[in-house]
């Protein structure tokens, strides 16, 4: 049987560089492992913790949708589908916060660092905390544990929570007998950081991100303002240090990305350098930028992949809520 | 149009004379005003912070159920319905966690009477303490939102929840505009206390309590039992101050509970005033004691009126669900 991995995405903001090599690539290369079945969801409740504004919302969970398909997930391996549409989750999630203990929860990384800030501003230390940031733990505790996951595929700063999931389903499997599956976090490697358009690391807070979909011209524009050092063309120049050199291996092959190294070593101007990484990236993009234009602009068909992701998830589901409410007396 | 009253009634052990006077009784009374929709719930799912017994669970919810019914509530009249069978509530739960500030649950008093119990015995603060527990005015807020109430009658250690249940409430409405009703708690004079067979309150935990539904033998038993003073039988006695008469009017109509007045006053011993006591008891639970047996064996015959009633409750809830979802952005 194959072992099921379950990746909640939160909706964020325009997807960039940064968000593509260091979470989109690894997540889809883990899926193509044939021994593996993907339950990847978009996690828009999730965002409700702190999006509070509807469009907003919404945009984000169809921006999602189709990156990760414009990139290559395909709905018809993956069990792909919006958490908001499989009601089963919420009703877990209660059952599950019954056998969470609030200790727990108090000790939750994410939740402390609000707190830790709070009270450095002299604040309460429970400003601005909605239930639904302390409690996410255990909403995401549902979604691994009723797809009876095997691995979490995780950075490190969310491995408490693959923990979490597995007390409360400790907890709840002694209190009733083997009920879940008690899932393993998988945790990736903090892969070399990308880096912005400035040199430190590519991230929105630092507005030196280069967006996934940009088209041809803004993307060329994007790569020339990368900074560089101001050595000569003919100057010898170190790969490993480039960002250029880190971006262009990600999308070139792999006689390609030797052949660079080997001539940023001997010495090419980084104007020339620059005109190389667009092609690479230029070559790959292209197609998928195409794809995500046409489904963004058709949330029709995302609705569709969607829908039909959600009740293959629902077949997953129902039957195992149902046992278990049989379990708990329900 | 109708005033929607909302009613959870928590999953407790056999119910007992207190139960009924203090609890049941005046809500079947309140239900009777042509002005209102009674939705009256089994709050199972909030049974579940505390019982962590299938069958245990499953047998109380039956009870409750049976018991109300043999009593007189009539599920054609009012939405009665089994709170695990109405999904939308827990989903509304997650989305209005997001809108509860933990500040807001910190200083709910049942929480807060348990991180007394626990600082006074010298452990944690939250040593048995699940999320459940700690969030249940958040689900009760469901439970109330979802169906527009604009009465809960609580008792006064309630009020605090129907507060909470406003300011959730509230501050949706501030983000999303005009969406939910803000409900008004109708508080329960904390009327008459019932006494139990010692003199003291009628309750479980005291042991002194008469069940509901004990059959008649059984029944004269115990309202022999009932601990009076030592006065002869000529000599007069106070009915005020009598467990037997505060028993006796909550049965009798109100020629009778009159005569029985005058009657103590004038002097008639407790053998005698047991005896009659037993009589209006009995006359007035008979019908719903062989309603309640044949209910309680007939658990197909539960579902059928309890699913029956979850489907009107989803026939507004789910729209309405529907609705607040467009609004959040999913």
């Amino acid at each position: 049987m194959k072992k099921t991995i379950v990746t909640g995405i939160k909706p964020t903001g325009k997807v960039h560089l940064g968000n593509y090599i260091g979470a989109i690539k690894p997540a889809l290369e883990l899926a193509k492992n044939k021994d593996y079945q993907p339950v990847y969801f978009i996690a828009d409740y999730h965002g409700l913790t702190k999006i509070h504004n509807g469009e907003e919302l919404r945009d984000l969970s169809y921006g999602i949708a189709a990156t990760w398909i414009a990139l290559g997930l395909d709905p018809a391996q993956f069990i792909f589908y919006r958490q908001s549409d499989v009601p089963e989750i919420f009703e877990l999630n209660w059952i599950l916060s019954c056998f969470a203990s609030k200790g727990l929860l108090n000790r939750a990384h994410a939740y402390k660092s609000m707190v830790d800030a709070n009270q450095q501003a002299g604040r309460d230390p429970d400003t601005g905390v909605n239930i639904g940031l302390f409690t996410y733990p255990v909403l995401m505790a549902a979604d691994i544990l009723l797809f009876k996951s095997s691995l979490v595929p995780v950075g490190k700063d969310q491995q408490q929570h693959v923990e979490i999931a597995r007390d409360i389903a400790e907890v709840f499997n002694k209190a009733y007998g083997d009920t879940f599956h008690l899932p393993t976090p998988k945790i990736e490697k903090d892969s070399s950081v990308i880096l912005g358009l400035d040199g430190r690391k590519m991230s929105k807070s630092y507005n030196n991100t280069i967006p996934l979909f940009e088209e041809s011209k803004k993307l060329k524009k994007l790569i020339n303002k990368i900074k560089t050092d101001s050595l000569p063309p003919e100057a010898p120049k170190d790969p490993d240090s480039s960002t250029i050199f880190s971006l262009y291996k990600q999308f070139a092959e792999e006689a390609e990305t030797k052949d660079f190294h080997d001539r940023l070593l001997k010495g090419i101007g980084w104007g020339e350098a620059k005109q190389e990484l667009f092609q690479v990236m230029d070559r790959f993009l292209s197609e998928p930028r195409e794809k995500y234009h046409e489904l963004i602009s058709s949330p029709a068909q995302l609705d569709d992949i969607l829908t039909a992701g959600a009740d293959k998830a629902r077949n997953i589901a129902a039957p195992f809520l149902k046992e278990i409410r049989g379990k708990v007396g329900l």
